[in-house]
């Protein structure tokens, strides 16, 4: 669906899954940690395996990242998904080299922005599955969307 | 302070100002939405006059791995500093290029884990601000620290 959508376009129960899945591989794990999360459970394999991961992981900032890719590309908001805030992220399972991210975004509620009065106020949902189907993150994440008729 | 901080060092009120500032580039911004938040705004500076944000802007997600890299240097957890979720992500300023970082984290609330008992959970709250001073994003954010003793 190319359509760009406005805030009349989204409704409660909505569900936006993501258009494919994300494979995540060691180098961009390390790469990430590198700049962003230099611990060493997610720079290095022999590291991971005496942490609490247990083997190499990837940084829950990673993931979110990655979720919020795979949420641009299913869900395409006029002018672009603006975040208004995260109200929850919840890392369930720690991401692997090798395993494959999808993602199922719900609409869980819509309101007119009250200090923006030319845009909604979007709230989502967001499960984040490997390729097991096991949920390695679970969201939820407000953004705008642009009203349609502005009168 | 190099000292490792196991559970029974954190305390409610205790601060952690980050030990340098982050400036972020046009390159960084543009890398890093290239990856993982591919939007006109985030990419491009022409495309970012005409949007909302009036400019090119950082990605959220990329703010909020800034923050996550402070942190890590500034609070020391004895084998490292384990998410344990997210309960809040606001962002209140575009953050653009030439933008220089720095945060404060302020340890909110300590609990033993109900679940993991050789761990405690710990409630943070960290504001980012720019070089102007101005609060850029608020999280509020739970991580895991290590009993030091465990009978």
């Amino acid at each position: 669906m190319t359509t760009e959508l406005y805030f009349e376009d989204l409704h409660p129960g909505m569900k936006f899954p993501s258009i494919r899945s994300y494979k995540v591989t060691a180098e961009e794990i390390k790469a990430f940690a590198e700049n962003y999360d230099p611990q060493p459970f997610h720079l290095d394999e022999a590291a991971g395996e005496s942490s609490f991961f247990k083997g190499l992981a990837a940084s829950g900032w990673l993931t979110a990242a990655i979720v919020m890719r795979l949420r641009v590309e299913s869900i395409k908001i006029a002018g672009g998904m603006i975040g208004a805030g995260v109200e929850e992220i919840r890392w369930m399972q720690p991401v692997r080299p090798g395993d494959s991210l999808h993602t199922e975004a719900e609409i869980l509620e819509v309101r007119r922005s009250a200090s923006r009065p030319t845009f909604g106020v979007v709230r989502s949902r967001t499960i984040t599955y490997n390729q097991r189907e096991e949920v390695v993150m679970r969201s939820v994440v407000n953004f705008l969307a642009p009203v349609r008729e502005t009168t």
